[in-house]
């Protein structure tokens, strides 16, 4: 395909992505088709000679859409948003024609910079204290990660690396392994299933604090665990708080646990993947008070700012604390102002050595609609959130189960999990909305998040209506079963 | 913007897209600022009020074309190709548009199963063992991951979680971390630097085995090496061979390497991110005999098969192996489908949660070239590192320091490390081209990698005679100075 061929086809590519967003209310939006359905529907191997794009872009009616989940439909409520716009799309065609791979200054300076400065307007809008800024002179700053995912590992190696040679200059007897066989990471049980996996992966044990009965951990359960184990000899080196957390969007009270952290000298980091987006208004920074304890701060524009996937931005305080565990130099990445001090090599802020430039998506989205449209979007899924809300309120045969603060609510009928479970695959199997649950202690409960970028007051009705609808069919039928 | 915006601002895009590769050959391939230079060319902060696009699309000539390396140039010949290609760029927009994160099934069916499809299809153009396919029945199968990184990462959990699993089947009293400190990878001093980072990651001690005069791992330096350390007590558990080394394209001895890590139950990983597009070629397969012995097997699409970043692709011939390393199922994650049996849920096979649908890219480049046009694209750039090397061999001030396999070619002046140093400084310097160095022992070499997909015999013969004129320049200067 030359590039006389790419105008042509990807202008209409520009009027298909286009149309389907437009008019994706009139998809399904959870699919028809059962495992295995595609594989089928293609040959099992490559074409030895190349195809015409027509074939191709028929097939993606007829391969791919049959099969596709559509988290942009205004009737997708389920897990959190992913962000979706048009001007982080054409940023993401620029970053797709310049594709550098920014691994470091050298690579593609522009790469590098815009980043370093867009994290700083991030940081800045939602907030941030200065220290966590890259400035000029700070000895902060902030990356962006592929995934929160990454961004909670790169925080607990960080903290792990900094504990070994920290106790290693103490003792230089002490290995590696037997440091990290005593080390104990902390969060709380409502933390996302990545933060485990961290553990995991970085063979650091972690134990799950107990939450409240507002789903938060506070200060005294973490105190309790500390105390227990530093008696047993244990070494504690790191607590992930969250903000927002994906059961029920509760908040950890950082005020209670970040002096705790700070005195025990544990890296505090803060997982904000859904709710950090909405701190970009004032009215809901309240949530964030006592961030200034952390060490590390992680929320993702590419779910609730309107950026498209993947953009997670992570700040440190110290970037040195990063940079310094997985520093790694080899001659073919060296170049010449790499030690001039001057200069930011990403390289050594995350897993991977290549990276896209994703800032361009962050510069686009946040000129586009300024500051102040951003927070329109916020404020209107919040405002949504609260609408149906409301409507559950008025229903006395629904409860809600847990505050509802930003743009999740957590609701259930009154009544036993096996009924609820009942409800949810109602919904899930009529495909008129999607949502997905989670267990809030051993409750099984529905979980509706508001999604979409195009959701308006309109799809809250309509389905809110709709569950109402099948929880009353659901409640007649048992009542004639004598279940009830 | 709304989405009549975007068809005016998409189309705009596309021919900014297609001039700016059409026309690169125009721009300096590396760029003329020093570090720093952004940051004052644009606000402190983010603007308050939207902007027009006019203003933003001016300011990416203003600000960041000034900055980029054009890894897309034809003069650029530095580290190893990154791909693009104009389908993938069309089949990136519709990522976009869909916009589905795939962790699991359920979360976007077609975004799954076209997946594992294409990593078949890749699996056969390449030539690998039936074990590593998915098909309907198979016990393997294949995944994209962002980067080599990564892959070589989820390897190594994978083999630790295995053997720490069958050590404490047979004796339960060992702890998880006893047995890492005990354990022991290994690859050859040529790996890339992402091997070693893996071990950091993975608290797994890495040991490095010499590599021949060829530069590749040889069988009798990994036994060596085994016994040893098994005599001291140690449990070897992983190598990572590599096929085309970053330094100097070398391939490791599979079949030297192969029988023995079978026979002493060590994981063997291979790192072919980016000699592996070459095995579409039938003629270069001869470099890959022994991968049957293999239980993971990595490249990157995103380097030479014209695929955009990021896209590599990863196999295993047990997935059992990789899956049970991390499996974590909360709630809000799970669907009706998913113990079937019939199902993948990537976010098992992965460090991040989230993912792209980034197997469109595979399908739309497949397809459009079909393995003919992908084999054709390969050939080239191998005829012209001959063609380069033919310059160089003429030219008896210069010599090559490797074996010149693929489309790198590793030369040098002969004499000593520092007029080396000084003639690469004077190429990056006059920016007519790009290139990096390496090291081969203690040896400083000069890489020249063809790279850019519009690289032409032209390009190549204009970069001979840049770099035989500026070290003619070079030698008189010296000669004069007396000091040669």
């Amino acid at each position: 395909m030359n590039a006389a061929e790419f105008r042509k086809r990807g202008k209409e590519m520009v009027d298909y992505v286009a149309d389907y967003l437009e008019h994706i209310e009139r998809r399904q939006v959870f699919p028809d088709i059962e495992p295995g359905y595609l594989r089928p529907l293609i040959p099992d191997s490559a074409p030895e000679e190349g195809e015409k794009y027509e074939e191709i872009i028929k097939d993606v009616e007829r391969v791919i859409m049959p099969g596709v989940t559509h988290w942009h439909s205004p009737y997708f409520f389920a897990y959190f948003p992913t962000g979706s716009s048009y001007p982080a799309m054409l940023a993401d065609m620029l970053c797709g024609a310049i594709g550098c791979i920014g691994f470091s200054w050298a690579s593609s300076p522009a790469c590098t910079e815009l980043e370093t400065v867009m994290l700083d307007w991030l940081g800045k809008m939602v907030g941030l204290p200065e220290q966590f800024l890259a400035g000029t002179k700070g000895e902060g700053g902030g990356v962006i990660q592929g995934t929160a995912s990454e961004a909670t590992l790169m925080a607990l190696l960080a903290a792990r690396t900094k504990v070994i040679r920290r106790l290693q200059a103490e003792n230089g007897k002490l290995t590696e392994s037997e440091i990290i066989s005593r080390m104990v990471a902390y969060t709380s049980d409502q933390a996302h299933s990545s933060v485990e996996r961290a553990s995991l992966i970085s063979g650091v044990r972690m134990k799950k604090i107990p939450s409240d009965e507002k789903f938060a951990a506070r200060g005294h359960a973490l105190k309790k665990a500390l105390e227990e184990d530093k008696a047993e000899g244990l070494i504690p080196v790191f607590f992930c708080a969250t903000l927002g957390t994906t059961n029920s969007c509760s908040f950890d009270n950082l005020m209670e646990l970040g002096p705790i952290c700070n005195a025990e000298k544990l890296w505090m980091h803060i997982d904000a993947a859904y709710a950090g987006s909405a701190f970009i208004c004032p009215e809901f920074r309240y949530l964030m008070k006592g961030v200034e304890f952390a060490d590390s701060f992680n929320f993702n524009p590419h779910k609730w700012l309107l950026v498209n996937f993947d953009c997670s931005a992570f700040w440190v305080k110290k970037r040195s604390d990063l940079i310094g565990a997985f520093k790694m130099d080899p001659v073919y990445l060296q170049y010449d102002q790499q030690e001039s001090g001057l200069v930011t090599d990403y390289r050594h802020w995350q897993i991977p050595l290549g990276r896209r430039f994703r800032s361009l998506k962050l510069w686009f989205v946040f000129r586009i609609y300024g500051i102040k449209g951003l927070q329109t979007h916020i404020r209107k899924h919040v405002d949504l959130a609260r609408e149906f809300l409301n409507h559950l309120s008025l229903d006395e045969r629904f409860e809600v189960c847990a505050p509802v603060i930003l743009g999740l609510v957590c609701f259930r009928l009154k009544g036993s999990n096996e009924l609820n479970k009942i409800l949810l695959q109602k919904i899930n199997n009529a495909k008129k909305i999607h949502i997905v649950p989670c267990c809030l202690g051993s409750t099984f409960v529905l979980r509706f998040a508001v999604c979409a970028s195009s959701v308006e007051s309109s799809h809250i009705q309509f389905a809110w209506k709709h569950i109402e609808e099948l929880a009353s069919e659901l409640l007649k039928t048992k009542s004639e079963e004598g279940c009830l």
